[in-house]
């Protein structure tokens, strides 16, 4: 297997520390992101998307996102369990995944890609140049707000975000909350719920990854 | 188990097909999405999210992410398989269940919602009312293109969309070019190789769902 990875962003953050909890070791090749390499030509050939993470399988098959990329990585090395260890738990680990990545990350992405000037021309990740508007950033940081209230509602009722124990969607939420203060969102200020949780997974090795 | 419903929405079709290829019969409640009945404080109570579909299982769990529900419908009626036979298949579907849903999706609502009356202040779903934005309509309208043209490349290639057999990705792919037709993107009479394929998909009995 090998695994395309950008050591400063998020979206691979999230296999990373998937791995880490693992003690899965991949051969990983770095994507510079900051200075376009996901365009090139080299790396469409690799994934279309222009997007990373990608992992390759030996079988040269190409996995592009992450929900399936932990997945398939779950299936070869199913322990410690992070994805859920019946059906019912691994439905409410993805749902919980889902909705952090659509009502949290998405929107952190439109609050940050809409204005920042790094982002000018490619508000969306991709092939494709998309311009900013600035109103979907407004937008964004609006229903990113609204997300953490609800997060840390979950989070005063539960010690964890799917489940009793931690899971893929801790990872998915944690990388969330940090990709929060890009837009400098006081979410830990604000929250206290997400603060002691995010206290708690600070605390484990995979929080470096 | 309980189904919440909407007949007349894309979202919970994703579901329907489900239920229909796996001969699943569950009794079913209809959401009166076009009053607002997501809104009321009866629905909030059900599904704070304000959407469908939900599944609610029989210890009370609720499930509010079509791929969450249709993963656990999959692990408790496992034949015929739609979701993949072992890690990699399923990594697969998954995969591709996701792209579709953000290239593809996710596009389509922003096309339809952004400028269609209907919605006027209801750009998305959810509890909160945003008021509409006319640039990511349009946005939204080149990406779903862009979408297609992915998904006819992949159907050149391919009989199905994930594997090489009908699976929970192609259910997500067949509404979503459904649903293209709701803001008259012409996806038939464009792309030859998904009118094929979903020639052959209108032909199985879940189609109707």
């Amino acid at each position: 297997m090998k695994f395309y990875d950008c050591k400063t962003a998020p979206s691979p953050r999230r296999v990373r520390m998937f791995m880490a909890e693992k003690g899965i070791d991949i051969p990983t090749v770095q994507v510079d992101l900051r200075n376009g390499e996901q365009l090139s030509e080299a790396f469409r050939e690799i994934n279309p998307r222009c997007t990373v993470p990608v992992l390759e399988l030996d079988d040269s098959t190409r996995l592009t996102d992450s929900l399936a990329i932990c997945h398939y990585l779950e299936s070869q090395f199913p322990e410690p369990n992070l994805m859920g260890r019946d059906g019912r738990e691994q439905a409410l680990v993805m749902n919980w995944h889902e909705q952090v990545m659509f009502e949290g990350f998405l929107a952190g992405a439109e609050a940050l890609r809409n204005v920042a000037r790094g982002f000018a021309n490619r508000a969306l990740t991709g092939p494709k140049d998309f311009g900013q508007i600035p109103e979907l950033a407004e937008r964004g940081r609006a229903r990113l707000e609204e997300f953490m209230a609800v997060l840390d509602g979950r989070l005063a009722g539960s010690p964890y975000v799917a489940l009793d124990r931690f899971t893929m969607a801790d990872i998915g939420a944690y990388v969330c909350v940090d990709f929060a203060g890009w837009v400098k969102l006081p979410v830990l200020e604000q929250w206290p719920n997400i603060r002691r949780w995010h206290e708690e997974l600070s605390a484990r090795p995979s929080a470096a990854a």
